[in-house]
């Protein structure tokens, strides 16, 4: 068995582009993601599935129909299954998600947003 | 719908005893759980689902049977289903949990160190 930590410093220190997640970890069907987040990204939702944003360096916003959250390092949200919602960053964010494996970063809303899936770091 | 972000040093601040874990969110059926962690735990698996430590704050050991993993803030590691594994920490260490809503601190062993589950913060 592999007994080297996952450091989130050193993987966020190996790809510049935001808005493009990479897998760092799987718990069973489930993957843990690293993110660079800056600007604005497109609104959209996981009809199937919570998603959870936990911030590691920076801050952002998620936000949605009828409000917003703030999120600084060392806190999380879970948004739930189905509500639309639109992350923002105005300088750039490290972030950590956590989801299903093979859930689209764009959700539904698709379109030339979409990251490759299953890219890891 | 709630928008409050879940702050974890926040939630450290309201209980003190190690090895009792702590819900602060679900994800589907997974759970996020904050834990203080010092000394020695007993040897235990989850033969059913994999477990991810997350350290915030200080440093921790997991033993295997096969070598160990050292954890610092910002480090994680999946524990994978069915491996028998001791958390150690000198120092008070924060960690955070995630796992299967249901799953028991001591896994197979049981005994007097099982926490009540299911209790959040």
């Amino acid at each position: 068995m592999n007994h080297t930590a996952i450091n989130l410093k050193e993987k966020f220190s190996k790809f510049s582009e935001c808005w493009s997640p990479r897998v760092i970890a799987e718990m069973n069907d489930y993957q843990f993601k690293v993110v660079k987040i800056q600007g604005e990204f497109v609104w959209h939702r996981h009809e199937d599935t919570d998603e959870v944003f936990m911030v590691i360096e920076g801050e952002m916003c998620i936000e949605f129909r009828d409000g917003k959250v703030k999120l600084e390092a060392g806190e999380l949200f879970v948004i739930p299954a189905g509500v639309e919602h639109k992350p923002f960053a105005e300088n750039e964010c490290r972030a950590m998600l956590i989801e299903p494996r093979g859930v689209a970063n764009t959700g539904d809303a698709g379109g030339e947003r979409t990251a490759e899936d299953n890219v890891w770091v």
